[in-house]
């Protein structure tokens, strides 16, 4: 095999075979193929697409590249969720425990903040304490110990994903969907999981900006999944305006503790709910839905959900009294809230906006050496739709650096509409997909 | 400006600025612009293509990456050909004495053979002596005596394309048109000429095997030619099958001296006098075509044209002798001629298993750096559409080494159809393109 054939049949729009595919992956993986020539290929993948069992073959060659986790030594069913980045997306959080706290084990390997959206492992970092970077034999002693575990991605888990993914950052195939839903797949695949739940979304403040897109996308990744005996499922949820009421990493951490009350914004709540059930009949501790979300909701009411998420935040090294008491989390040091100018209905709060003005106050990075304000971030005081009066407050800001503050103000002031008459919204969950 | 943004715009089907282009060349010429960059660009280009201005753009780019001629101080017409490549064709060697002495100077830098096609250096070097490794003073100062010199690329010269032409063979991506035109004319502009023939081979034993592909080659390079200010025409020529009776370098010079003497096989002739009217046409020398090929005529006649070739052999330091008396070329030891099995008329001799078959016997080299048999080659018998009488010889095959002479045997018989009937064939001049 010569990776020129490879590049040439591809370019070509023909069917590359299993060990075609999987002799490429290994190849880069090992520095074989020179990285002008994947970086071709992958151009090539861009325009010419991959067919169901090449993207089998390829995910699978992926996920061999490295450790796939065995957690059989686990006496239930384990089931993971993966969204593909929003704006206020903190979901893991309270879902996580949530989902162990019902008897299902959920093994996290989660990412950083990228771009407008923020990242899991951000907003867990900012709870005093807490570590992310558990060893793989750390990681199961816990997940066996509490049926959950919270981790970044470790060296070991899909090497040539993460090779591969750093030359589509300089290569402009970032957004190629047959790369993302392998990249994906290849790494929860490695968790060593029975089923997934996809949170796919869509608008203008997701990646895939178009319903069509997600679609597309979420079909992609079940297929793979199929091709590779995992049960998988996944909801298009909208992404236009952020979810919840926080953005920003100790903000989204007392909203996810809201959450695990039995309290918190509706539309978390019900994402929260709405994700946790798929998670509990993809493991088969609940086989109809509505019992399913009865549990749930009794499991954050009677405070099991949160008990659950303290003992993960203890195992990690966190401090469970900034659970218990949330103002002991990082704050900031400046706070200005903007109020509207004028009466009517919120029409648009625009995601992207909301995400790229928390970065400013400190909430994200602009390059990937940057450190976080873990304390930055916005509150917003209204969903699209809520009715608004002159002087009452839109947003307010955190930070604990003044130098965008004026910027983040216009930015976030940019994206959001108030019109005279309330208009209809988009559910937040458009579509389920099997 | 960033490597990332240029490589987007192109793939998402964008028109890049003469400014982006000209940074993106001079970025990889210096190395500044990463080859894996490079490579995902050209796939792009690949599938995208290039619009006339882009194009223009990109080759003038890749033209200033290096030295251009400045031939200014030739008190007179400069003008080449080029073709895109064939199998048996020679036409350079005895065109540019020719249009030489008919007053246009042709300051022609060629290349070496390219997979089943010979190179005008390969076989210059099979006369006894001769350097194709003049620098470029030595050039022009042969330029200025003798109206020409033929010469091998040296460094100086589109830099860029060398780099560029290295990274696309062993990414796929040879075979793209805005790629390939953007390559012959960055070199062949840098020749510092006035006008430029072009010879686009279409067929069998050509790159483009469609008429249509040859079609927008040609007219690429046309366009090129266009926005640089450059008188450039071109013929699409039929490479059905080989060009003359010879394949293979000593066996091919011999053929060219036939034509300098006048004589030789009619298609050869031909070519070499309607490439040479252009040529003069394009230098106002002639204004009429029929003028310029009655002038041609009588140069190849009167010995001038064929004095001419011999004073430029002496001028790169080869043996005269050997061009007077041609026994004195490399020949070969082992010689075996084929006999037809039956009676008939030639429908077909394949000029991609000619060549390849000419490969075999050691006058093409299968990687860039084996050495090739000068002596080695094949005589053909016929050409496509002669009658054939069981027992007559339909080709000779030359060759230093039987290794592979039995191979090449059954190479070359599986190329040929003799049928009960004669049919009509396209002619070798297929269509002119302004």
């Amino acid at each position: 095999l010569l990776a020129y054939d490879v590049i040439i049949k591809k370019r070509n729009g023909g069917i590359l075979s299993h060990q075609e595919l999987s002799w490429f992956v290994e190849g880069f993986t090992s520095g074989k193929i020179q990285d002008y020539q994947v970086s071709a290929f992958i151009m090539a993948v861009y325009f010419r697409g991959m067919s169901p069992e090449e993207l089998g073959a390829w995910t699978e060659a992926m996920l061999y590249s490295g450790t796939v986790l065995d957690l059989s030594f686990l006496p239930g069913p384990k089931v993971d969720k993966h969204s593909t980045g929003g704006v206020g997306d903190k979901v893991s959080l309270p879902l996580a425990p949530l989902v162990a706290a019902a008897g299902v084990y959920v093994p996290m390997i989660s990412g950083r903040g990228l771009g407008h959206t923020g990242g899991t492992l951000d907003k867990l970092e900012s709870i005093p304490g807490f570590s992310t970077q558990l060893d793989l034999s750390q990681f199961k002693n816990q997940l066996k110990q509490l049926g959950c575990a919270l981790i970044g991605q470790t060296k070991e888990i899909a090497p040539a994903d993460k090779k591969l993914y750093a030359l589509r950052d300089v290569t402009a195939t970032v957004d190629c969907i047959p790369l993302i839903a392998s990249s994906i797949m290849s790494k929860k695949l490695a968790e060593g999981i029975d089923g997934l739940v996809l949170d796919v979304k869509t608008g203008m403040g997701a990646f895939m900006k178009s319903h069509e897109d997600a679609k597309v996308l979420a079909r992609t990744m079940i297929d793979i999944g199929k091709v590779m005996n995992k049960k998988v499922i996944a909801w298009i949820t909208a992404m236009d305006q952020p979810l919840g009421l926080c953005v920003g990493n100790a903000l989204e951490v007392k909203e996810s503790v809201e959450i695990l009350r039995g309290e918190g914004p509706e539309d978390l709540r019900t994402l929260v709910l709405a994700l946790g059930a798929e998670m509990l009949l993809l493991a088969k501790v609940e086989t109809n839905r509505e019992q399913a979300i009865v549990r749930l909701t009794r499991l954050l009411d009677n405070g099991e959900a949160l008990a659950r998420f303290i003992d993960i935040v203890v195992a990690q090294g966190g401090d469970p009294q900034s659970i218990e008491d949330l103002s002991r989390l990082p704050g900031a040091n400046h706070e200005e809230t903007v109020l509207s100018e004028k009466d009517g209905f919120i029409l648009q709060i625009d995601a992207l906006k909301t995400g790229a003005s928390a970065r400013l106050l400190g909430a994200g990075r602009q390059t990937m050496s940057d450190t976080i304000d873990p304390g930055a971030g916005i509150i917003l005081h209204n969903k699209v739709g809520d009715k608004v009066e002159k002087n009452q407050p839109l947003f307010s800001l955190h930070t604990n650096s003044k130098k965008h503050l004026q910027a983040a103000k216009e930015n976030m002031l940019s994206g959001i509409i108030i019109e005279d008459m309330p208009t209809q919204i988009r559910p937040l969950l458009v579509e389920r997909i099997e």
